[in-house]
């Protein structure tokens, strides 16, 4: 939303509990939700970033011709589902989720997550070398789908970014836009920060 | 493709053992793909949804208004994210692809698919009591994707539809409709439908 220079309040929800309120904002329970200035709920992330497409076009973030529109949510779903479920319920969901929720980390899945991200990174690199960003020649919602995603594997300092330095430079990219910031100074309580999950020159 | 009254050739393949062609055309392997008439490849079923919403406009499958169009879309992700693993996974993975591939159906997964379908149903009744079709006043990609998952449970006899009355009213509508024909003449090698899964009178 901050990319698409529009204000907004945030309301802290936790997933793994959710409650009346957020059921009835949402039947599947899941976040984000985006409730608008008229009140009109929104739920999924996907449907959400289309939404504020259509109602705030500019600047674009989705891609200026049908193809790259495609290959824009082609790459959210990647990231949205195949990284989510390779690599950040492996990695974030155990050392992150399962602390905050009173459990313990079950060491052969973040094994498996950190085996996983090899790939992405390598994908990542692959379309980087191809175009300026992931799905184009502008930065589109699949840069920052990628980025949520990878912002959390960072939070642990899980990502080898030394083996991949095209994937780096794409993510130093990102992290240096005015809308990351707020999500750089996130904190999960009780779990310190990597000391280079903020730091723009990694 | 057919509510969009668009011609097509079907290419069979197996999601479950891809190849070096499948991930030729997709790098994650999965399906469906779609090939255009200029060679274009398109990967992901809401990525190619958005992608023939905009390029054959005529009829709408998606909404009117910013508003429903995230309705259709939230929906869509619902059946084929949520009611997929919680029900399609659990029922047509254990009993359909488990045979295919040559595995042996685990009964408590059935069990579980069996059990989370009735929240489905009532989620859909719910919704059709509100709207003519599940996103809105006319047939949209959630009324397809929603079939889709159903018309797979349907196949082994394991949607009660006794039960949901209203939810069985708004499948009989859309098994009706001359694009569905194909699909409820579609045969699993080797595994009978159940005797009602064509029958559109059931």
């Amino acid at each position: 939303m901050s990319e698409k220079r529009l204000s907004f309040d945030l309301a802290v929800k936790d997933p793994w509990t959710p409650d009346e309120g957020l059921f009835a904002l949402n039947p599947s329970g899941e976040l984000p939700i985006l409730v608008s200035d008229n009140e009109h709920v929104l739920a999924d992330a996907q449907a959400i970033c289309e939404y504020l497409e259509e109602t705030e076009p500019e600047p674009v973030l989705i891609g200026r011709t049908a193809e790259t529109r495609a290959e824009t949510r082609r790459l959210v779903t990647w990231f949205g589902a195949k990284f989510q479920s390779e690599v950040t319920d492996m990695i974030a969901g155990e050392k992150l989720v399962k602390r905050l929720t009173g459990g313990a980390p079950d060491s052969r899945f973040v094994r498996a997550g950190k085996s996983n991200i090899n790939t992405h990174l390598s994908y990542i690199a692959w379309l980087t070398e191809r175009r300026s960003w992931l799905a184009g020649d502008s930065l589109t919602w699949a840069d920052l789908a990628a980025a949520a995603q990878l912002s959390l594997i960072d939070y642990t300092g899980d990502v080898p970014w030394g083996d991949h330095p095209l994937a780096k430079d794409w993510y130093a990219r990102v992290k240096s836009r005015p809308s990351m910031r707020p999500i750089l100074n996130d904190v999960v309580q009780g779990i310190p920060a990597h000391p280079d999950y903020a730091n723009l020159d990694f």
